[in-house]
C-alpha cells in the first residue's frame, strides 16, 4: 500500500492560520502532484482553515482531515463539533483521541462507528502499544501511536523509542490486519519516515516539523522522498 | 444604548452551514441597513463557517461572534479553539458559558480576561439570575441570562418566567452597572423581542426561530423592528 | 472457575449506606458461607463505606471494590479518588469505566497497569460488544458488557438483548482468552443470572435489584444459587 | 466573629489516611478545647476517612467538611459523590471549587443551593479576587482565595501576594458582605495566619503544613494561637 504522511496543523501556531495555512496546502499539493500521487498526503486544519483548505486541494489528490469531532448528536450543541458539520465543511475525515484530546472509550467507538456511516475515514491516536490495539479493535482506518512524552520534542521515536513502534505493529496486527499503522511523535525528516516505514509502520503523523518550516514544501518532499523509498525497499 | 439581537445558529442544524449560513447573514445585513444601524446586529455561526460570514458582513456593521473559545493557551492543543485562532478567523466577540458549553469558573474569568486583551467582545450566557450576577463580577461586555429548560422550546422566557428576566436584571445591577444584559431561550418573534426589552434588558440571544425560518429576513425584520419599538418606549 | 456476582452499590440509594450497606454485605457473607465460597461475590459500596464493609466481610472470603477511581497520581488532587487511597482503604479491586462514569481510553489503560502493579483487580464496564472487546486489550481482570439502556430498567440483557451478550464474548475472547467476562445490565433475578452464564459469561454486575430489595438475603441466594446450576451445567 | 482554621488533608499523602488522619483529628480537638473552642477547626479528610474521622471529633466542635461534591443527583451515578450521600456519613460542609477540582459556574450554584436545603455549610476556593468576588454572589458559607501558583510551595499568600489578599476583601466585600473570607496557599505557619488575618479575612485553608508535620498538634496549636492573637488586634 501508499505511505501516508498525515500533517496536523495543531490548533494555533501562527503559521497554522490564512495564507500560511493556504501555502503549506500548496507545497503538498505540489508534492503529490511530482510523485504521482504514489505517497498519500493528508493535511488537518483547524477548524476555521477548513473550507479553504479544502478548496485549495480541491481535484489533486490530497485529503484534508479535521483535527478531533465532538461525541455529539447534531442539534443544540452549540460550539462543539459534530461529525455532520465537518462532512458538510468538506473534510474526508477526522482524527480522534490525539494526546492533546483524548476521548472517552465509548465515544470513541460511537464516533468510529458514526464516522463510517457518514463516509469519513478515523484516524485513532494512542499513547502506547496497548492502547493502539486497544483502539485497533474499533475499526478505525488508521491507527498512529504517538509516545505523548516526545510529541514536539523534534526527538523523533523512530529514534528514541524504535521498540515502541515495533510492539506497536505486533500488538495491533493480533486483533486488526487492515488498519493502516502510522508513527507519530517528534518525526523531523525524512530519515525519521524512512525508519517508521522500516520498522513496520505505513507512515508518520507530523505537526510542526512542517507547520513551522521555512520551507514546508522541502520538508514535505524530503519526507515524501524518504516515505516512498522505505516503502519500496530502497 | 442600541437594542442587541444576537443570533446563535448552533453547532449544527442542517440550515447552519453552506449558503444557508450565508444567507442568513444576507439577511442580517439588509436588516441592518434598512435599520440604519439602530438595532445591533451580531452572528454566531459555526467555526467552519465563521471565515464565510466574516466575508459577507465586512463592512456592514454587523458583527460576527464565536459559538464558544476553550480555556487553552496556543500551541499544543489539537482540535481545540484558542482564543489567538479566532481573532485570526476575524471575529469581533466570542460566545462563552453557552448552556450546551458550560465553562467552569476559573476559565470563565481567563478568557474574559484574555478577550479583552485581545479586543474581543465577550458574550456570556447564565441559567439563573444569580449566575449571571456571578458572571456579571468578571465584567463580560454582555451577560445573556436563559432558563435551559426553555430552551429550543418555542415558548419564550418573557412569556413563561417575566420574573426571571427582572430578577436578573435586578441582581445583575447590584454588582455591575455597564454590562449589556440579554434576555435567552425560546425567542420566537418580535413580540418576545418587545418584551424582553420592556422588562428591562437590552435585547435577545436567538437560534432556531431565525436559523431554522424559511425566511430568515421576516424574522429578523420583526425581531429588529420590535426592538426598536420597545427601546424607544412605543 | 467460580461463578461470580458483583453488587454495585452505586454512589447514592438510601439504601447503599450506614446500616442498610453493612446489612447487605452481612447478607452476602451469609450466602457465600452457605455455598461455601464456590460462588465470588464482590461487594461496591459508596467510597464512604468502604471501610465499614470491608470491616464487615474480612476473612469471609467476600471482596470490596471500589466504584470508580481517577486518573491521577497521589498528592494534590483534592477531592479525587487515586487508586493508592484506596489500597489503603482495604479494597481488593476497583470498577472502571461504570457506564454513568466513564473514561478516557488512554486514563482506563494507565489505571488497569497501576492497579495491577498496586495488586488491585480491575473490572471494566462497556456498552457495547466492540468496547467490550477493545478494553480487553488492556487486560483488566473483569470485563462486563452492560448495554446502557438496560441499566436501571428491571428488563435484563439476557431477556432482551441475549444476542449481545453472545457476540460479547464472541469479540472479547478473540482478543484475550483469560479475562473473566461479565454480563450486566437490568438483572432481576437468578434466572437473569442463570441465562447470563447460559450465554457464556462467568456471572453478572447487578445494582438495585439487590440493593434495593426488602430481603438482599434472598436475593443473593436466588442469584447464587442459580449461578451455580448454571456453572455446573444444571 | 471567630477566626477559622481549615485543614485539607487532600486526596493522598500517605499521612492523610488511616491512624494518622485520626490522630491529625485529635490533635485538632486538644487545640479546640485548649482554646475553649474560640477557633473554628475544620478537617477536610478523604471520602473513605471521612465517617472515622466524624465518630473521632463528635461532640467536640470540630467540624468535619468532604473535599468535593459532585453536581449529580442521588441515583444511578456510579462511583460520583452526591451531597446527599456526604450528610449521610455525617460532614457538616463541603469544599467546592478547589484549585485542584474546579466547578462549571452553574454546577458551583447548584450544589452551593443544594446543600443550604441539605444544612451543608459550603467553602467555595477561587484562585483570584475576581473569581472569588463571583464565587461570593451565590452566597457560599465561606470564600477561600488560593493563587494556584503558590499552593503547596510553602511560600505564602500572605508574605507573597499581601496585595492579592486586600483586593479579595476589597472585591468581595462589594458584593457580599456577610461570606466568611478564607486566605489560602503555601500557610506554613503561625506567622502567615497572623498575616492573612490582619489583612482583613478570617482565617485559612492550609493543607501539607498541618498534615505532612511531624507534630500536627504543635502546627495547629501555633496557627489557632496566632489566628486568636491576630482577631484579638494583640
Amino acid at each position: 500500500m501508499k505511505p501516508v504522511i498525515v500533517v496536523n496543523y495543531k490548533a494555533y501556531y501562527p503559521q497554522s492560520f490564512g495564507e500560511n495555512a493556504v501555502r503549506i496546502a500548496r507545497d503538498a499539493t505540489r508534492v503529490y502532484s511530482e510523485l504521482k500521487g504514489e505517497v498519500e498526503l493528508v493535511l488537518a486544519p483547524p477548524y476555521t482553515e477548513i473550507r479553504r483548505i479544502v478548496e485549495e486541494v480541491r481535484g489533486t489528490g490530497v485529503k484534508v482531515f479535521a483535527q478531533h469531532a465532538d461525541p455529539v448528536e447534531p442539534g443544540a450543541v452549540t460550539g462543539f463539533i459534530p461529525l455532520e458539520g465537518l462532512v458538510d465543511a468538506g473534510v474526508k475525515g477526522v482524527i480522534l483521541n490525539h494526546s492533546e484530546h483524548r476521548l472517552k472509550l465509548a465515544d470513541l467507538n460511537m464516533l468510529i462507528k458514526k464516522a463510517g456511516k457518514l463516509g469519513l475515514e478515523t484516524l485513532v491516536c494512542a499513547d502506547e502499544p496497548e492502547t493502539g490495539a486497544s483502539a485497533a479493535v474499533l475499526n478505525p482506518t488508521y491507527v498512529a501511536v504517538e509516545p505523548p512524552e516526545l510529541i514536539g520534542t523534534g526527538i523523533s521515536v523512530s529514534k528514541a523509542k524504535p521498540e515502541v513502534i515495533v510492539r506497536s505493529v505486533e500488538l495491533i496486527r493480533r486483533v486488526n490486519d487492515k488498519v493502516v499503522i502510522l508513527t507519530g511523535a517528534g518525526i523531523t525528516d525524512g530519515l525519521d519516515v524512512y525508519a517508521a516505514i522500516k520498522y513496520g509502520t505505513s507512515g508518520v503523523l507530523v505537526a510542526s516539523a512542517i507547520v513551522k518550516a521555512r520551507d514546508p514544501y522541502s520538508v514535505i518532499k524530503d519526507m515524501a522522498v524518504n516515505a516512498l523509498k522505505a516503502t519500496r525497499g530502497q
